[in-house]
């Protein structure tokens, strides 16, 4: 029916949460550069409208009602369908997560209604939407008519869901095409959140959903972050014999894929002509059998948090980031990130040495802080930490000693605020979640700040992203940031003489390992146990992991490259659970 | 088929989240002294043997299997019927929110299963159940078959929900009647979350299925605090004429009715014997057409915020509470709510005074101290004040001057925690609704502590609190702890020369009339300047409550008292919205 087989776009774009005309203006932008290069149709991402995650907006009926008007008045040139809230069918009914259909010269309609709605993990769909049951076929024209899911809606026939949906949509449209008109294409309209490693999950997706269909499945995601949720774009194409097509990860862009060839794929970077650094922007082909290549862990990730925090500061506003530097390894890690998403001119950090302090401690930080080109300031600690123990040393003298470390991490917090606060700049907090897990940080403390990039790392996923941005930094002739010393010497908190995390916790092998198991797999003592860690160490970690949850409680947003967080999405109980 | 008519004791407890068998020997307690004072049979709550709200404890599939093993082995004189998670009917299936029956001598069975899975609000119970489709039929014996439902089951049949399910239980049990067997009675076993004058509602809800079914229907609260939620017990009865029987609010008893007659109720307080002072632990009966008495306000809140403190602390084994005290109203009123839970002997007050403290500040903190019987220590900031700004001095002096209002409270922030850090206690944050929405409080600052007792009241109601407190003290002869002066002078958070709260808030009165017809009912601007506001005023309080929302992200758990918190249930996305 098209010469030269149908082209179509995936706009993978970055939409920020509420705002609506600015998310509409874009998809206009990218589809007229779309029409440009010879696509025939073009999809945008799930509520590319309102952006992802829109939450507690969705409860306004005037904020959904502005969703369909600002989505119907969006100009193209070519047919396009896009994700977006739409009002209620009925009263007294939820708002639909759906897709509008715009083509040049009819009115704007209401297509598809998603049908499968997750509500698990960072997922709570059913708060908001009214769930459809009508298959999603959409007549485009005459001689073309489509399959038309969003996100979810896929999930369920690959298997790759928690628990079982009653319905399974791609089984609905292959026993629509049994029935009768045939569709050409099915597209999946999605806002799949990033976690390390996800691509293979993916791609079992739309391939199941291809192979079903018999004819091209393609998905367009959404790429950016929103407050604590991640997109890595990847939109990809599956053929039903098994083939695929990605698009980049972590970067805005127009893939265009001619359906009737695999090797097609284009990619058009946005806004037009630019692009980062980190990725290839090439569009990777995968053969039948074979799975997307699996990203180097330390670069994705670091790619990931820059994205989370480089988006969370643009998108509210944030032009200036404060930062306390130990010269250790997350400080100094976080400097690295903080300098890559507003640049070192807006990046002040701040050393605080202590009594306790190694040498090592400011030599470090004065390295890593010139070789990103950032400014160091050095305040000492040391007066207001007698002037604190001098005024309590009654109250605190036979108390838990733990009193006595924390104050020195709570006058840091208190300076790295008062110059936020003093420059309207944005403090970050720089824990990682090896110890967020553990509690061995302090609630006030070093645990100030609006934003923490490593919150969802583990610490030995930070040692590969410090390895990541050395290397980077090495192939475009720069001084590596992180120093030797920084990463081989052991991790210290330095609030007691000679403190090292090893006192405390186990090593970060063992523990990382532990954690990951438990946290991300739901591994429970017993099975932790086969798996040949120690009885004791594992009991105390587990204990250890749940008596810190009120501290976890009050932690600023993390951004979340982990298969599950500390249940971010929904926040754990607190401490009654026996 | 029973001489007296039947007599069904309904078991308002308080259990603790995830301590099964601390809960099912509660219950097993609570049944005995129900059979001894001539109970028929029995019922609890909602889940009471996992706690509501169990959260993410489900996702275990072992803690559900044991729920349900703990459950059947409940030893009970009379039939019972009890609430719990149960484990999946169907491989790949979540659990079932339902009850089980035990009858002596009998194998003990699961009766039924919830329909109607809130997910609004503080409820998420789609992410965590499979909602059941089969009618509450439960057949205790050859001549007793009765309706049995779980809390929301019957909030659709009074329209009392924000939007439609598809199905409506009490409807179910109507049409089961009209095909054959009648039902003796119907009951319905809630966690039904408390906030201010949610009385009339669950009455509305009662007489609406007891109209319909055309026999009395029976619920049965849970009472006390888990995490931020509190339930206030009133478990209830209503006849099909519109009669009505309640229990006390706030404390555990059985409460044993003959089904028919609405004036048998009576109250067995629990632990056997002893009762609070609060409340008068009568059964209340209400005429048709007649509301459940209204509480005074104050007292209400009074009994509701002590009973969520008290049992955050109770059941996390927390036995000493610390707070600043700065002769206000927020902390005085604080300070009297901590002495009520853990007494006096294991509160200690921290008076702080600055170089902007007035003298009142102090005298009125000892003299609500000394009212209290509580301790309260003096440390003045001032030095450590002097220190930190010589040492900021140089980075301060062109920037925004709050940094150095901050810095006061940080520094109090920093003592309070010490001393709550040496004595292993929590430190309470005494913040109120109005404050936190405003942001008008400062991080790591007056918003440090495990608990904000305050948290979800409004300015104008801390008043009406405080008058309560003061009308107990003098109705037991005891002086009033909040004084004269702290009621009656202007607030002020004295961190600057001659600082009021009304220098930069709009009078307590219209902000807090604006804020709880934003917040509690969703007025919109527009709706808000209808109602009479002043328009720049409105545009001034909404953007400032929007803008702070990042601080409360951070907040510690708080009661919830009000119809609508900021989103606590599930938090309020961070700033990225337009």
């Amino acid at each position: 029916m098209y010469d030269m087989g149908l082209v179509v776009a995936l706009l993978q774009l970055n939409p920020k949460v509420g705002d609506l005309e600015g998310n509409a203006a874009e998809v206009e932008r990218a589809v007229a550069l779309a029409a440009e290069n010879g696509a025939d149709m073009a999809i945008t991402s799930e509520l590319i409208i309102s952006g992802y995650p829109p939450r507690d907006l969705l409860l306004d009926p005037e904020f959904v009602v502005r969703c369909a008007e600002v989505t119907a008045n969006i100009e193209t040139p070519i047919p396009l369908i896009v994700g977006t809230p739409l009002p209620p069918t009925a009263d007294r009914h939820l708002p639909s997560n759906g897709t509008m259909r715009l083509v040049p010269g009819r009115k704007a309609k209401v297509a598809t209604r998603k049908q499968l709605l997750p509500t698990y993990d960072v997922f709570d769909e059913l708060r908001y939407f009214e769930p459809d049951k009508a298959p999603g076929i959409l007549r485009l024209s005459d001689n073309l008519s489509i399959g038309v899911t969003i996100c979810e809606d896929a999930w369920q026939h690959a298997g790759e869901v928690p628990a079982d949906y009653d319905a399974d949509p791609i089984e609905q449209l292959a026993a629509w095409q049994h029935q009768g008109e045939p569709l050409a294409l099915s597209v999946n309209l999605s806002s799949s959140p990033y976690h390390l490693h996800k691509e293979g999950m993916r791609g079992d997706v739309v391939r199941a959903a291809s192979k079903t269909l018999g004819h091209p499945y393609l998905l367009c995601n959404q790429v950016g972050g929103n407050d604590d949720l991640l997109f890595d774009g990847r939109s990809l194409v599956a053929w039903p014999d098994g083939r695929l097509a990605q698009a980049p990860a972590w970067c805005m862009g127009v893939f265009l894929v001619d359906i009737e060839d695999s090797n097609s794929g284009r990619w058009l970077p946005w806004p037009a002509g630019e692009c980062c650094d980190e990725c290839s922007c090439d569009v990777e082909t995968i053969a039948a059998g074979s799975d997307p290549k699996n990203p180097e862990t330390g670069i994705d990730l670091l790619a990931a948090i820059t994205t989370g925090l480089g988006d969370y500061c643009r998108k509210s506003g944030i032009k200036q980031l404060v930062i306390a530097m130990s010269g250790g390894l997350d400080s100094s890690v976080c400097a690295a990130i903080a300098c890559r998403t507003v640049g070192p001119e807006n990046v002040l950090g701040l050393a605080m040495p202590s009594r306790y302090s190694s040498d090592h401690s400011l030599s470090d930080a004065k390295a890593t802080a010139e070789a990103l080109g950032m400014e160091l300031h050095t305040h000492s600690i040391s007066e207001l930490h007698d002037a604190a123990e001098a005024e309590l040393s009654d109250e605190l003298a036979d108390g838990n000693p733990v009193a006595l470390e924390n104050i020195q991490s709570r006058l840091r917090g208190m300076m790295i605020m008062a110059l936020a606060n003093s420059r309207n700049a944005m403090a970050i907090t720089t824990g990682n979640k090896s110890e967020l897990a553990m509690g061995y940080c302090t609630l006030y403390g070093d645990m100030v700040g609006g934003y923490a990039p490593l919150g969802d790392l583990y610490k030995t996923e930070v040692y590969a992203v410090a390895h990541a941005i050395n290397s980077e930094a090495e192939r475009f002739g720069d001084k590596a940031p992180i120093t030797e010393s920084t990463l081989t010497k052991p991790p210290s908190a330095e609030l007691a003489p000679d403190q090292l995390d090893q006192d405390t916790l186990p090593p970060y092998k063992i523990l990382d390992s532990i954690l990951e198991s438990h946290i991300e797999s739901g591994a429970s003592a017993s099975t932790l146990i086969d798996l040949g860690h120690d009885e004791k160490m594992v009991g105390w970690i587990l204990k250890r992991l749940h008596d810190n949850e009120h501290k976890r409680w009050q932690m600023p947003p993390a951004p979340r490259v982990s298969n599950r967080a500390f249940g971010q999405g929904w926040r754990q109980p607190l401490a009654a659970k026996k």
